[in-house]
């Protein structure tokens, strides 16, 4: 049987060199990346589209959404009215370095001071695949439950911020708040968290006001 | 590059051997095997916890539970009071076969009736692996959003049945659930949808006849 580790290992190699390339290729255009992750279903694009349509008065902002099979994030995000393309990863449950930069292009990346890439909903693969984003940021539905980054700790540990999404929910579900940012502050104690509701819009501006201030530094 | 699509049907052409291997076994031995799958959050231990209670008074059953690093899973089915053990795939975001045979052997699982495997908790990759089982079944939350099966269609393609959980909570969202089982309909006409609240125990004893019958089937 082929050796899964030592190919993927491969893979990641191969990836990690593509997305160091377009890291360079970002810093040197002063252009900011942001790789937005979570499992299905935690609200990325809804969060995105607050996040743009905020953000576009201020910058030329674009997006990237990924996606198995369908084209209804890139629909949704249109809403932002910003230059949003989509990637289809055909089964795939993360997104590369090298698609990514093939959409940058397709939105004019050199056009722009910030571009915020919607990866696939998964909590597991897209944390293992570098794309050459600036920060990597996530998002967790206190739906989801309080073990989750006990439970898939890489995505927790490489995110310099984590959006606590949902908490209209709290009161209905069995979500241990205290236990949860325990535990992600144990995997990573810098990292920075949000607590929002985007379908209240509480704590939408303070996330927000996070991104603008990381655009700002990337372009200074 | 080492191309991955290749590998991955490499991966893909030894798993479906082992598995194909298991499902002999199993059906040999009249024991069966159910693959319970779905995103991270969406209720599956607990649902399990409930069932492998209600079907111990009946049937020998027993539990394997996938996650990628803790032991958490296997420590609450354990209150089920029935032989569980865990498999940690270190990263990986899936089980294959050869694991779960390797994990069926700890459980002794000659002596039983019936297995309940817990995948990695995700959408995407768990569907793609043949793991042996006799049926696949998925958890879908009210909570993930009703665009689910438009966005992760494999997983509903392959399940024969799906259960959508925490309908407890469905006035505090925007679910459409008439949308989603369109498109879940769409997918897969034959599939069996079973509505639970784990937490109120909505729903719960359907779905245990349920499996009480599938296992009643390989029985047979």
């Amino acid at each position: 049987m082929t050796n899964p580790v030592a190919v993927e290992k491969g893979i990641l190699d191969a990836n990690g060199r593509a997305a160091a390339e377009l890291r360079e290729r970002l810093r040197g255009g002063r252009v900011y990346m942001l790789n937005l992750m979570s499992g299905a279903g935690a609200g990325k694009t809804s969060l995105l589209v607050r996040t743009l349509s905020r953000l576009r008065g201020r910058w030329r902002v674009g997006a990237v959404a990924g996606d198995l099979e369908t084209r209804r994030d890139e629909e949704r995000l249109r809403a932002a009215g910003v230059p949003v393309t989509q990637i289809n990863t055909h089964g795939a449950c993360h997104l590369e370095a090298d698609a990514v930069a093939a959409a940058l292009e397709e939105i004019r990346w050199r056009d722009l001071d910030a571009v915020v890439v919607e990866n696939v909903g998964n909590l597991v693969c897209p944390a293992e695949f570098d794309i050459g984003e600036t920060d990597r940021a996530m998002l967790l539905s206190v739906a989801e439950g309080h073990d989750k980054p006990a439970k898939y700790p890489l995505m927790f540990s490489e995110s310099r911020a984590l959006v606590l999404n949902k908490i209209d929910l709290l009161p209905h579900t069995d979500f241990d708040e205290a236990a949860a940012l325990r535990d992600v502050r144990a995997l990573n104690p810098a990292i920075e968290v949000f607590r929002t509701s985007v379908r209240t819009g509480e704590g939408v501006e303070r996330w927000c006001g996070w991104v603008d201030g990381r655009i700002r530094a990337a372009k200074a």
